[in-house]
């Protein structure tokens, strides 16, 4: 048998909210690569391989994991969310693309999954109904100073903000540094909202404020999504508030 | 009973792509709204009632589904993709805004899908690796003057770019005018993906270069996400190449 590797985003966390693609991929697999918590998601048959790892360990991850798929194994990679957004997809690309040229023969397979801010989206509203960025804040992998000038760009622009790595234990102040600069360009009533855990026991949504927000809201499992100055909130009585984008912007007439 | 309205992302158009979530909202609901091609990939069952409609028109279809809830039904409104991303769920969150105080009483939730952009990306490496926006290019609901500073501004700061709502019979030159644009901006070898059907049977993934790329290479079922100067295409022989946008980004040492 001919090994190959697939990338699989295993969704926000319900299982309910994974694909019945992403599942038969699992099944298939002998082998999975990850971060220890999203392999503690799986419940493997006996014979499948946990091959766990931390995270800020991606390059490394990918290599050995296209290591084993070129020596004949079934090798799925899995990420949480999506598996093209901020996920394994591209690391192992960049393995591919660096590594033995054997590597460019092993078969290669993504497997699309629910990323964070859909999930987060779908429990708040439609905060992201209009034209949208999804960024890192980490910059463990890029200079701050362009994270600054992107952040400038897409809210100057009227972007919706998706934040996707917003606080770590080693990176404390970015996300605080990010909303100073947004509070520059955007009005202090943009809707603000700390979407935690999204669809899994722990989830917890916060609706605030661009003036109210807060970096300690946030901690690594949550996205934040900035809305845009069109972006509205929905006060309901007895229900949660719904936050929601309107798909026309510009103040043309409808 | 008392009704309620579940807006719901059917996925790419996969079945298997579709989440178990969605397939168990479906079930539950008795009468379906939606644009006629995405109602066209459900099974109803004996007693599921169909309310088909155009699309342009998804602000009266929102009302309708809304006042049907209102009145006790179980209303599905269903999108393509994502529910919450160009989708039905952002109209949904206008009705109620605009509508009968009675709607915000209404049982309201959104279930998330695989969109447009994650398919194709899964299809042709991870394009999305690193920042991204997702802009419709329709400027049917905001003036092309936005679309063209939203290019700019995207573009300019280094984002990836996916493209929904490309073309139209009514809005032919668009696209066409947004390659211009981002000549101006982006590297002519920056690679270009016209991204049609992903996941259904009459897929085609096209790999080409913002040189290159047409806007006749796009129809109405294509999403085309345009790189960052950082993106990658890594060729591979006897196998289709890979595009994918690298995690570390400014040259910054990894």
């Amino acid at each position: 048998m001919s090994g190959g590797i697939v990338v699989v985003g295993l969704g926000p966390g319900n299982p309910d909210q994974m694909t019945p693609e992403a599942r038969d991929a699992l099944a298939e697999a002998s082998d999975f690569f990850g971060y220890a918590p999203y392999l503690d998601r799986l419940e493997l048959a006996p014979g499948q391989r946990r091959h766990a790892s931390d995270n800020r360990e991606e390059l490394s991850r990918a290599g050995a994991a296209l290591e084993m798929a070129a020596s004949g194994r079934s090798v799925a990679v899995v990420s949480g969310g999506d598996a093209g957004v901020f996920a394994m997809a591209a690391a192992v690309c960049e393995a591919i693309e660096t590594g033995p040229a054997a590597w460019r023969e092993v078969e290669f397979r993504v497997v699309p999954g629910v990323t964070a801010m859909l999930a987060v989206a779908a429990r708040t509203g439609a905060p992201l109904g209009h034209d949208c960025c999804a960024m890192s804040l980490s910059d463990n992998l890029k200079p701050w100073d362009l994270i600054e000038a992107r952040l400038r760009a897409a809210a100057g622009a009227g972007f919706v903000l998706a934040f996707y790595n917003p606080v770590s234990r080693a990176r404390p102040w970015q996300l605080g540094r990010a909303f100073e600069i947004l509070r520059e360009i955007l009005p202090a009533a943009t809707p603000v909202i700390f979407g935690r855990a999204a669809g899994r026991p722990d989830e917890r949504m916060t609706i605030t404020t661009l003036r109210e927000a807060r970096s300690d809201q946030a901690d690594m499992a949550t996205c934040v999504i900035v809305g845009s100055p069109e972006t509205r909130v929905i006060a309901r009585g007895g229900r949660p508030p719904l936050v929601y984008s309107p798909r026309s912007a510009g103040r043309r007439t409808r």
